[in-house]
């Protein structure tokens, strides 16, 4: 069987098409297109301005069931589903994140859909691409420094250096720079005190690049960032710091989307990449309004699962696209509700109709969370080769009992002729009214809105807030931050806090440790159970079987 | 007066051509480009390989006096007089390091040259240009992310966390992360152990990038890095972690040197930027050897003063390009000799004849010191307005006691126009012989090599080696490392291991107080005085005045 990266390089040689010639299919002249080699362009803010006041197409988002070690492929639903509505006729542009290099280095080894629907340049993708995410680490740190300097050279603002809330950060795994100590070495070395590393992904910064209107709301959003506290508790802005003018200088290229195709030539934005467990897990607005304006069908996909992405996506991206969406797709594979109905890895091979059933739960929950939001709901079976006929029966009765079609889709082994039937039922599922109804109202309190969520996305029963949380809520009502939106960081692996409990759970507890305030982008980041905003590398990373010949040619990434 | 910035975007506006025009100009096809944007462009693998055949020019080193607030414009000079040479029909093509953004966002605010002699698009190159720092950056903390993990998973290779001699990487200037301590916070956050953060330029991965003839040698280099010792004292290298292939893979674009054109358009490369203080200072043997192969004449530079980025380039960059210099240009101003006179920097606008003679010590040493090397040389004035008539044939008539020409030189202001005399030169001095005899034999004791470099460059007496580099000393002896090349950390701005002695002292000790072996780079990395490898920021940071408008245009780069 071929490597993904041996189609997606077979098609890199053949059949890919220059990015000038993708962008003509939607409408994009040559000079809308900053070129990054051939095959991949930004948009200028010229065109971007353009395109924002075209009128939209129809918004379908993907999301899935939890993941599981068995695998769910829900990028690969993504470009599959657009590659299949572009050859029924429907004039359809993606809106997907970019990779992290911590993952692709660690566990995943790649990010960009897998088998016969997949986004290329596919290593250029997966490695430095366009250089958001670098250009997202150096302004995250170059923050950093500029505060320590600020406290070094006579701290006029009289931060507390306990109390620093801006953390550097890397876009690589690196668990040994979760808790650190700097500015040891004495005097002309900074001052002592506690840090620590999240990853990019997971930071304030690319959360603001992914909700920012244009360069204006970027620079105010950046200048409205908490990074501090001051000795007597007050907020420390980057606007007190005035450095918002270089922070947002340095990310100017890498708010403006960057365009790719599919194996098919289907025109992709993919952009910004915030993880959905940390952070709130979907592509920057910007791309999804591009696709929005450039195709008659936008296609975008929401982190993990839809207790986390697509929770996320309704109530925090959602509302800054404008554009609620016209069709939610739910992604799930007969093995991983199977795995969700208690069958070991070693075993999913295996037809298991009374596993399947148990497992369902998982995709039931999500499909009634998904339906509270009025949008309708469509099941994607991602089919594996070992899934048999009864099992597929079964998926698809279980499903018309919540009154959702289930369709097979075989887009990994076939491309757009795998997903027709999808991509019709979609179509179909567009015309249906879509009444967007939001799950809480910002006006409410936060312990309100983060019971919602417990309860009306997660099924739990209780939210325990620790001793630091109540702290935090308190600083947030004493400055009046109770408003912003709620983005939970919570194990994507579950509905609960707990890893290890699967299927749909009930009656449980959520566990809040912190809630942090996130005042650039508008949200309050809620840690819950054991979560981390740094993940670690795995005892056998990827990057062990990762090379490059003498010609500059790449194998072992994924 | 215009600003730098404002005089580029002027032209960029204006006559800036298309990149593929400028590289045409020097026969290089449209495929022999990987553009990035309409204005920038890497070489592909294909193109390096040809052009590393073809017949060289010569090659024109352009180095200066010890660095002073008062500022010498080294880069402004190599552009200028580049553009002059073409000017007066001598096909050149000029090769410089990348500016780090460190001293971006500290002190320089840009380093892409002055006046009208820079190169442009000044505003990318001054920031994230085409990555590669940003690759570099990345590929470190990989790689030290992999050694923490090693030892995380079980710690096969027996690695001994005290002695772990690779270091993290970031491109600012950060003093807090000089020294810190990591991986605490229990088990699952890795071993606690002493680390720090270098700035990127500084880092063994950016010399070897800058020292690799090709993607083999680069991953043979990469290879053969020592990064820890074991609990034996045995050398750990990145062949024994496997990585290699991975780490490499993250350069395989950065090692491809990148085309740009000066205001004037004449062809440039900028690729690599080792700063020369502690690092070896000079841009990558690719670029260099690029600008010999398609320029008659090959403009390069070496960081800061003769006695860092001029020794360096002799004695470790012109071994591996191949090529020794056919001849040396060492820039000075007339304003910076009258500050080694003694003059304070606000007096510099007063004619002062004494200081100058008395200041002109220090370029005296830097020509004999070049003159060692048996290869032409010449000093370029770099003209300020408030030189006097006086003054400038004053050094003239000292320089020509040295049997060496000064030419005055007024590319800041005119740009090629100014630098015509200099061009005219630089063509004769390119007539004489050039009979390259290195400083010291590679197969000479560590000892013998650093003390040639002090007593021949420097004009010291003694060196001291502290307790740490005596055993630096054995350790190197007893893993036959002692036939490295020498690449000296120390201030730029004195000749001895103190910046505040300006002039020419004498009978000084130079103070060694670490020798860091760099087996993937091939030399050792002699640390003296307080030189440190991760610079600080200062009290009003270049950041404070950046900002960019909501068409992406920057204000406050320079």
């Amino acid at each position: 069987m071929k490597r993904d990266i041996e189609i997606a390089q077979a098609v890199e040689a053949t059949t890919m098409k220059p990015i000038n010639e993708i962008g003509a299919k939607i409408g994009l002249q040559a000079n809308d297109l900053e070129n990054y080699g051939q095959y991949k362009a930004k948009l200028t803010y010229n065109a971007i301005k353009q395109v924002k006041d075209k009128p939209q197409g129809k918004l379908v988002l993907v999301t899935s069931i939890n993941p599981t070690p068995a695998g769910e492929g829900k990028s690969t639903i993504s470009i599959g589903l657009a590659d299949a509505l572009n050859k029924i006729g429907q004039k359809t542009v993606i809106a997907l994140r970019e990779p992290s290099l911590g993952p692709v280095m660690g566990m995943k080894g790649g990010a960009t859909g897998g088998g016969q629907a997949q986004v290329i340049p596919m290593e250029d993708i997966n490695l430095h691409f366009t250089g958001d995410m670098h250009a997202l680490t150096t302004a995250n740190d170059t923050l950093a420094a500029l505060i320590d300097n600020h406290i070094q050279q006579g701290n006029e603002l009289n931060i507390d250096p306990r109390r620093i809330q801006w953390k550097r950060a890397l876009d690589i795994n690196d668990r040994a720079l979760r808790q650190i100590v700097i500015g040891l070495g004495g005097p002309t070395s900074g001052t002592p005190r506690q840090d620590g590393f999240d990853i990019t992904v997971a930071s304030e910064l690319m959360a603001i690049l992914c909700l920012a209107e244009d360069i204006s709301d970027l620079k105010q959003r950046i200048a409205n960032i908490t990074v501090a506290y001051t000795y007597d508790r007050q907020p420390v802005t980057v606007a007190d710091l005035k450095v918002q003018g270089a922070i947002t200088m340095l990310l100017k290229d890498a708010l403006k989307p960057n365009l790719v195709q599919t194996l098919e030539q289907t025109p992709a934005f993919i952009h910004g990449g915030p993880f959905a467990n940390i952070a709130h897990g979907c592509n920057s607005i910007l791309a999804t309004k591009m696709a929005l304006g450039l195709g008659d069908i936008a296609v975008t996909e929401a982190g993990f699962g839809a207790d986390l992405g697509g929770e996320k996506f309704m109530d925090i991206a959602a509302p800054a696209i404008g554009h609620t969406p016209d069709a939610t797709i739910i992604v799930a594979t007969v093995r991983a509700l199977k795995y969700n109905g208690g069958v070991p890895v070693a075993e999913l091979t295996n037809e298991n109709l009374t596993a399947l059933k148990k497992g369902f739960a998982n995709l039931r929950r999500h499909i009634k969370n998904m339906q509270q939001y009025h949008v309708p709901v469509v099941v994607a079976i991602n089919a594996f080769s070992a899934d048999t006929a009864a099992e597929i029966k079964l998926l698809q009765d279980l499903c018309a009992e919540l009154g959702v079609q289930a369709i097979n889709t075989e887009v990994w082994a076939k491309g757009s002729a795998g997903g027709i039937d999808l991509a019709k039922a979609v179509t179909e599922a567009l015309k249906q009214p879509a009444e967007f109804t939001p799950l809480y109202d910002r006006q409410d309190s936060v312990e309100n809105k983060i019971n919602a969520i417990v309860q009306k996305i997660y099924g739990g029963k209780h939210v325990e807030f620790s001793n630091k949380a109540l702290q935090n809520l308190k600083l947030i009502n004493k400055n009046q931050w109770q408003d912003l939106a709620i983005c939970m960081a919570k194990t994507q692996y579950s509905f609960t806090d707990d890893q290890h409990v699967l299927g749909a759970p009930e009656d449980f507890t959520i566990h809040v440790r912190e809630i942090i305030p996130k005042t650039g982008s508008g949200f309050l980041v809620v840690l819950t159970g054991s979560v981390l905003t740094m993940p670690g590398l795995p005892k056998k990373p990827a990057a062990l079987n990762m090379d490059v010949d003498e010609n500059g040619v790449i194998s072992g990434l994924f």
